[in-house]
């Protein structure tokens, strides 16, 4: 019997987990090479503009493979609809049998992608944090910010947006967390003022040119998860001390590192590997004054980690 | 809403449905270039030994677009289940909504495969067909007679299988289909009694050699489905004057045209595809003494028009 799951209940579900330790777990198994996870497949619509990404894969002793389809519609919110949706489906792996299907409408990938945030920081990002820096307005720049208040203490954010009225919602949401946000006039005020900065949009030319970048600078790109997609000049990955992929084969496909490898900016054996750093098999941060950067195109371990600690907790539920 | 539609449902439905014609056409838009058909993803385990085909895509116009797992593990009888299992989910290609779950537990697939070897009998076969070939007696052997039975008037078969026990079971049930199926002792006795002749195995060494195959022969194989799996020597291929794939970019790297490729038994731009022939651009069979073979590895075009054909009646039905 597969058990099909609205997103009720995963709203119900997931606030009473921690997924920080599952997921931190999930990279640091795919690191050390247990985790099959084959290339992202990929589908691509025009009229009206679309990209689908389907990636699917299993931790080896896990007894579960799980495929997740996630869409990106950026026409969607003329018709009120949210960009982004999807699914996740987690399958037996002794016999292929569907044990759930997750009608998440892309609930799980936008938290496992915020978890990835708050990961990323509490390993690379600089003891002392003034103010944290938040690079475009939607749901990830929401979550972000939301997600690091588990892993730091600092409450100051600044976010930069192309647009003064939606800059001034996020900092009205956002103040509904318990942050002080402020807004930057442009990119190099954000960079003065912040030791960490996300970046959080579907930029597809760099939005962060290299010279803003100051030393004791951690700045975590989640936007970019096309090969065209690219939200920092390749000259910021050139300039950083440590660069750190939540999958080194993903990420030269596509993603921050994909442009910098191209243009050479970044060796490819410059690149360390998110799930290695949480294993201390890498070392990450190692001084204040370094610069990292931490890209993050999603893997398909984090939604096999985030799937799996929710199909436990609504079994214990029944 | 996501309507999520149980295999019961779908078992109802589908007598109701004439799926030969919208297969045809999958096909015949798929040869136009009117489809989008990434490569099959494919996922592995070893223990025990299953394979994951993950195929996805989109017929340009059609608004949806369709993402199929389908699964084989062989050890899956042992456990009292079948070996293939998996679920469709269309989506709209407008906006990224998941329409409908389809829990079919691979009956769509079987389905839309034995209807594919109907069209390619239909296309291909020599005209008079005094007795049906069968090699195998899994579910494809039954249904792919079956659905044969729609296309041809001949009610004669014969089967081969390694198994005396199997092939008298198999003539038993095919018996309630009103055919009267004789057993071959050997594959040569097979071929020399059959003008028509499908694979259906999983075999990973070719059962059907070259010295065999007369003139005046359509083999349909439709067992083979990943790089590794052959039924058919490659000097079968080699020998025919006619080889049509479903897919030729998928054949190029799975099934039987894949092995007669890379042994240069068999040269690329000899290889037509199916939709070309159903469209008329390519020709078929010219002449009744002609050997030609037809390679299936399933295209998800085939399931794309299945899983639309099932959920228009399902919506007229409601």
């Amino acid at each position: 019997m597969t058990r099909v799951i609205e997103v009720a209940e995963l709203e119900r579900v997931l606030p009473t987990l921690e997924l920080m330790a599952p997921i931190e777990a999930g990279f640091a198994a795919y690191s050390r090479g247990e985790a099959i996870v084959p290339p992202v497949g990929e589908l691509s619509f025009e009229d009206p503009p679309g990209d689908v990404h389907i990636k699917y894969g299993a931790i080896r002793k896990g007894g579960t493979y799980l495929v997740k389809i996630a869409s990106g519609f950026y026409q969607n919110p003329q018709r009120g609809l949210p960009v982004s949706n999807g699914l996740m489906i987690a399958f037996d792996s002794q016999t292929g049998a569907p044990r759930a299907v997750l009608l998440d409408q892309g609930l799980l990938t936008r938290t496992r992608t915020a978890i990835a945030g708050a990961i990323a920081a509490k390993h690379l990002a600089p003891r002392k944090i003034d103010c944290i820096g938040i690079i475009g307005t939607g749901t990830q720049a929401h979550l972000q910010l939301q997600y690091l208040a588990g892993v730091l203490k600092c409450r100051r954010a600044m976010v930069l947006s192309r647009s003064a009225e939606r800059a001034r919602r996020y900092a009205q949401d956002l103040a509904a967390h318990q942050f002080e946000v402020g807004i930057a006039a442009d990119v190099e005020q954000l960079f003065a003022a912040c030791q960490l900065v996300v970046t959080t949009t579907p930029a597809r030319s760099p939005v962060v040119p290299a010279e803003v970048v100051r030393p004791g600078t951690h700045i975590t790109a989640v936007g970019a998860d096309t090969p065209q997609k690219q939200e920092l000049a390749t000259g910021v990955l050139g300039k950083a001390d440590i660069v750190v992929a939540d999958s080194i084969a993903q990420c030269r496909e596509r993603g921050e590192i994909s442009h910098a490898l191209r243009d050479k900016s970044l060796r490819a054996e410059d690149v360390r590997e998110l799930g290695a750093v949480i294993d201390g098999r890498t070392p990450g941060r190692t001084r204040d004054d370094q610069i990292s950067v931490a890209d993050l195109t999603g893997v398909v371990v984090q939604d096999i980690q985030i799937a799996s600690a929710v199909l436990e907790r609504i079994a214990q539920n029944r």
